[in-house]
């Protein structure tokens, strides 16, 4: 199907998957870019539709992606050129775009948890996009299995997230959850609940992190309640000398993840070494 | 004064200063809100005028904030609700705002880093403007002295870094220079420059870091070149086990500076703990 004209009715669904509304109403959003499309693919997305500029996408190996998803069934729409940078969110588009279906898993599909060395993130009402994406992108990297989006928080999909996860979209997991729901959860499952706090008493490179985990961060705005301290096996704090009396919020998520990550990562080179065989 | 024409000069002025050309014609940037006014006026940045909406500025601190500015001879602009509103970058604005002359240092003006327990940042080519301004904010937490942009960098006075920055753009101190000159400077100084990459042999967490430091970080897209690893003292990396290859930069970073910081932490720690009375 080749489009030309704006007012496609396709192309205008497209466009309003920028609103969030328009996103919640159906399930989908759209992402562009050679890298994540790739990325959707890679990790079975459910992609709806591929929208490709032929003009534009000058990769043979995202042309060759596009044609093995055609093969697949996959509906690709082609679009000239002026069309194609209608729809894309930053100046010099590649030429490749998906519709994606979101994914949202249940805190009862997390049953799993328990079972495994997992790593969690919740983050309450988190409002800035990037800094959720920026977040699922270094939870990819310490290896932490997805996100619990708690309370009224910004959207995962918006494009601004999106392009700040890097594709981690698509191989974390969501979750969204309100407080409640989130408690009753954490007591009924054997996993270790740690917040973050100015005035907690321990600093976070002080306490040895159980396992299986779930990082709890307060917003930009407001941090824990204290409530939500209370609701924690551990509160700790990222010490700081400066003016500021906070980190943005995905920095001081990075820092706290690392100290995790590295414990783990030191405790399995020990288990390694011990393994070893004696030499005789 | 009293303004409510959107096309008063002195508007117009402060308008532009969006622009980066505008604010390098004149060396100057605005900067809104309380808490980032505050932080001006506490650091003794240099205040062109004030924009105030009193209509809008309710905080009795920030009111008082304003009077003791004008005592000491600060321009002040008094504009209606819907003037600030068209200058103010956000929704819902304060109502306060100021025209600040921007402060940069040269590198010849860095002597006394050598003699110091100092930690600088040194950024090649960083090309987002909020990355810098977390950056800054990192940078005070920890206890840094400033930022060196290198190359073609985005711009601090940028409003996306100013906000992300939370007030450290005025505390931290701001140098750019070129590689080559930079490369010179280091040279001259006994400063250890450590750089990170994703090939690098040791990981962050395993060498004790020196002082005076500089913190080398590649930007966004490229990373350190291999001439730039080889002007290093040290080059480290910092693990990752997902799908992607690399952190954000503000993230990264972080994760670096607060090992840093931490190593600092410890040893100070471990020096007052030397120097407590002995028992008898």
């Amino acid at each position: 199907m080749h489009i030309t004209s704006t007012s496609n009715p396709r192309i205008k669904a497209i466009r309003a998957l920028r609103q969030r509304k328009e996103r919640e109403r159906t399930g989908l959003f759209f992402v562009e870019g050679i890298r994540i499309v790739t990325e959707a693919i890679q990790t079975n997305a459910e992609i709806e539709s591929l929208v490709v500029a032929p003009d534009l996408l000058t990769s043979q190996h995202a042309r060759e992606l596009v044609r093995a998803q055609q093969k697949r069934g996959v509906t690709l729409l082609e679009v000239s050129r002026a069309l194609f940078e209608s729809i894309a969110a930053k100046d010099n588009p590649q030429g490749i775009g998906a519709v994606v279906r979101q994914q949202w898993a249940d805190l009862s599909g997390l049953e799993d948890l328990t079972g495994l060395l997992r790593l969690w993130l919740a983050l309450d009402a988190a409002q800035d996009p990037g800094n959720i994406g920026t977040i699922l992108r270094t939870s990819d990297a310490v290896g932490g299995a997805g996100v619990i989006l708690l309370g009224h928080a910004a959207d995962p999909h918006d494009p601004s997230a999106v392009r700040a996860s890097m594709g981690a979209l698509f191989s974390q997991r969501l979750v969204r959850a309100n407080w409640d729901e989130f408690l009753v959860w954490k007591q009924q499952h054997a996993v270790a609940l740690v917040g973050t706090s100015g005035e907690a008493e321990h600093a976070y490179t002080d306490v040895i992190y159980p396992s299986p985990l779930v990082l709890l961060m307060g917003s930009e705005q407001k941090g824990l309640s204290p409530d939500q301290q209370a609701a924690c096996d551990l509160v700790v704090k990222v010490p700081m000398v400066g003016r500021s009396d906070s980190l943005n919020l995905a920095v001081a998520t990075g820092v706290v993840l690392y100290e995790i990550f590295n414990q783990r990562r030191h405790r399995a080179d020990a288990i390694r070494l011990g393994s070893e065989p004696m030499s005789p």
